[in-house]
């Protein structure tokens, strides 16, 4: 078994996100997928139980999700891929929507918009794979979807927090600050973390 | 709800294949995603059940794909999403070796190799969706991985046998020899499958 053949497959991103407590929670994921094409039509989205949007979407009961274009700066990725909603507004300064249901989407570099209710779930472990129907949709822009081989070759590596396509190595540290993971050996000694410049001892072995 | 929103999404393309009495069945979809970064690792894949590979996939509980590449020909991609099982080989003048479960997958313009077994469904109506163990995995190829925005590049209509992400247009035409569809509002006197040759008369309206 060669798991870098699962890094081979290509994949969309988009920005998840929804409503817990009264506060905006999304990430970027790879995982939202058109699964039927019936009317209504079903879509799955797969996300990691210890994500904060994961928590969001299992209360709500519900997402928007806005497809994101080729261009997207990866610095928009890397805030909603790698930051936790635990210690930053993700939405702060960006042009921000809700949908009929109450969830945030951002129409900043967004080709389309999906809005989505859970019809069922089934848990795979530290995952859980949603089963949705799309209840709003709205093409925002033109163009080219942005997709994961686009932002690794702007030199991102895959978003740690919301993707599940990422090859686990050998050996991998995560941030424990912001939830970040260096796929690598070892650290040096004067390593920091490249989203949130938590020095090295903020890392914890995976 | 506008369901062109659903077409901003980009996905990558897969030729799934298993053993139906004996017989080899395949065909392209969009459909097949990881959907956990555990170990194994598990996929969704999500096939309509009029499709041959459908039988196939549900009686032997295991298949294997291939991560197409890009540069994949247009006729590869034609032929095993636009043909029926039911009346070409499809694996006929391919290299084909057979996983351990005895899938057949095609080496030509592969990227990866990925075979899966059953591990969960969803009924979905008209499809199912597979929830799966990666059991094998090899790559097989380097380079970036074909997307259906690139197959569209190439003028090529979303497949429609496997896939499920096409945009149903207001009237759209079925062969009825291959299953090709024409989305288009009349068809010319003249009109004949791009796929088979069809004469017009052998299309049904949808």
């Amino acid at each position: 078994m060669n798991r870098k053949a699962f890094n081979r497959i290509n994949y969309g991103l988009f920005l998840v996100g929804s409503v817990l407590e009264g506060k905006y929670q999304g990430c970027v994921v790879n995982s939202l997928h058109q699964i039927t094409s019936s009317n209504p039509a079903k879509f799955s989205l797969s996300l990691n139980k210890s994500n904060e949007t994961y928590k969001a979407v299992e209360a709500a009961g519900s997402f928007a999700a806005t497809v994101l274009e080729r261009g997207t700066p990866k610095e928009l990725v890397d805030l909603f891929g790698y930051k936790s909603g635990r210690v930053v507004d993700k939405y702060e300064g960006f042009q921000v929507e809700t949908d009929g249901a109450g969830n945030p989407y951002v129409k900043d570099h967004a080709l389309a918009r999906i809005s989505c209710k859970i019809v069922d779930k089934l848990d795979l472990g530290s995952y859980v794979l949603f089963v949705c129907e799309a209840t709003e949709a709205e093409v925002l822009g033109e163009g080219p979807a942005m997709t994961l081989d686009d932002y690794r070759g702007e030199g991102g590596a895959t978003p740690a927090a919301a993707t599940v396509v990422r090859i686990v190595e050998e050996v991998a540290w995560r941030c424990t600050i912001c939830g970040y993971i260096a796929e690598r050996e070892t650290l040096p000694d004067d390593y920091r973390c490249p989203i949130c410049r938590a020095p090295k001892d903020k890392f914890e072995k995976m």
